[in-house]
């Protein structure tokens, strides 16, 4: 891919009502298709409006289209693919199982000149499954932006403003279908980050898809200590009073590490079957860090384990 | 010990100032030492001295004392050991390095006949440290509270206000003694928990003092993945785009992840120091789960893992 836009940025600084007006031109007035009125499709939908662009949204159930159009998340909301006809852009706003195994009717009726673009928080297995149903019309993207909610009331306004929104465009990538999904992205003021979708993959399962592991090991670790023995990692010297204590103990740091491992098990499994080899690979790097300071705790090298500690809070604030 | 007041929570529904005048009467007016006037020395003097009790302190520098002075932290300030001289009840608010290995001028200046009480993180070596010391009058005792400050402008009123203050008597405690740190607990707003010091440890070995690895781990992964081959644990694929890319899509769950992790190093080493043992069980447990984890999304059991997952979302509410 062309390496003079690896993570460049640029809307992000470009007012959202200019990359707007330059969207419009882009799509000569036609409308923009949003499969799926979910958090992020809602959210797009919400924002796309306000900034006076025609919105035409395809959804699973009558009742989501009913409620969708109370919430005024698009200007035409229908169960029937034909809702589509016309669109110009259509945003594939789904989960990721269902963008990996579409439906042949979804399929079907994207209109044949639009341009396609999709939100999966994996990206080289959705490059691979769309670009050969629709060739350089397709542009892999990740707007990184979420809240805990999801359905048809989780869609809100400004969920993209200063997020990242992640293109990983190919070799076969038409440099018109590009610039339309990064006008699309300036609109709801997202910051514009193009990178190949293998560098995208390894760096979410590093930061993403990784720390849903550890937050869940811990807390399984946790939830298990001083418990009855039997699990082959439960606690073995069995204590009445610890699990009792572990739970009126916790406080922040335990709340704050725990998180993401506590959060939504359907995203959390979603995302490590579709990133499964880049996941392993980051809990490789992972392993052998933790089994460094390990050894030095094992070593009692204290100087050795503050210099790591010092290390990470230089470190940390680099990726805040 | 006692069983019947393990885990038991007394003042923090009894109203600070019912504890504050019972400190009092038990006192039987005599002032209140607290040694060293950082985060939870400085906010003990200004709760303190809110319900009317009078507070002497000892610091280690003249210019801290003057500082102290200078907030209000306490009535009397000196670097002179003497200061503590009268005191009924005396806190000792220091590193835990210097708790275990405290100042010769600092024991002798203790009165004869106050009740001691520490501040530390770690039970059980400050137990085997000050009990033959003190015998009965010492009660040792951990106030969870926290912010990221330290130092002499740190302490901040109400700091104690709903967080756990945990004491662990052993066989030796004077009841009376136990009492009295109770009410003290009790009458800065803090509820009130009795365990045995090995409980205690192992608990925030868990909850506490691990997660700081397991942030600091993931820290060093993302911090050296992509980067120039050589570290053992190092990406061994360099990547020049990688290193950048996840310092621009690190979000809100790597940082809430790695908050602990990044946090003071002086702070995390001396934790692991003094509770080493409890700290590398707890790793254990925690290494089994992942390998558990591990396991599911080697063999791409995604119903396996999503059930974990469900049971982590599940259990994590009571440990909040």
């Amino acid at each position: 891919m062309d390496s003079a836009i690896v993570g460049s940025w640029a809307p992000g600084a470009v007012p959202k009502m200019t990359a707007a007006i330059k969207l419009q031109q882009l799509l000569g007035g036609a409308p923009i298709g949003v499969v799926g009125l979910g958090l992020i499709g809602g959210s797009l939908g919400l924002d796309l409006r306000a900034q006076g662009l025609r919105v035409q949204a395809l959804v699973h159930r009558a009742a989501t289209a009913e409620r969708a159009q109370e919430r005024g998340l698009a200007d035409a909301v229908s169960t029937d693919p034909q809702v589509l006809g016309g669109c110009g852009l259509v945003v594939l706003a789904l989960p990721l199982d269902r963008l990996l195994d579409p439906d042949p009717a979804l399929v079907a009726a994207l209109p044949p000149a639009a341009v396609v673009t999709d939100v999966g928080s994996v990206k080289a297995p959705l490059l691979a499954r769309w670009e050969p149903l629709l060739a350089g019309r397709f542009v892999a993207g990740h707007p990184m932006a979420g809240t805990a909610q999801a359905g048809v009331e989780a869609g809100e306004r400004h969920l993209f403003e200063g997020r990242p929104w992640v293109a990983t465009p190919s070799a076969r990538t038409d440099p018109g279908a590009l610039a339309l999904v990064e006008a699309l992205a300036g609109a709801v003021g997202a910051r514009w980050c193009c990178c190949a979708a293998a560098d995208h993959d390894r760096a979410v399962a590093m930061i993403s898809h990784l720390p849903v592991l550890l937050g869940a090991a811990l807390l399984q670790a946790a939830a298990t200590a001083g418990g009855p023995v039997g699990g082959p990692t439960g606690d073995s010297s069995e204590n009445s009073q610890l699990p009792a204590l572990l739970r009126q103990l916790a406080s922040s740091g335990f709340a704050d590490t725990t998180r993401v491992g506590g959060g939504n098990p359907e995203l959390g499994t979603l995302m490590a079957r579709c990133n499964r080899e880049e996941l392993l690979a980051a809990l490789n790097q992972y392993e052998g860090q933790l089994q460094g300071l390990r050894r030095l705790v094992e070593a009692s090298d204290w100087a050795g384990l503050q210099a790591s500690l010092s290390a990470c809070a230089q470190e940390r604030p680099e990726f805040l």
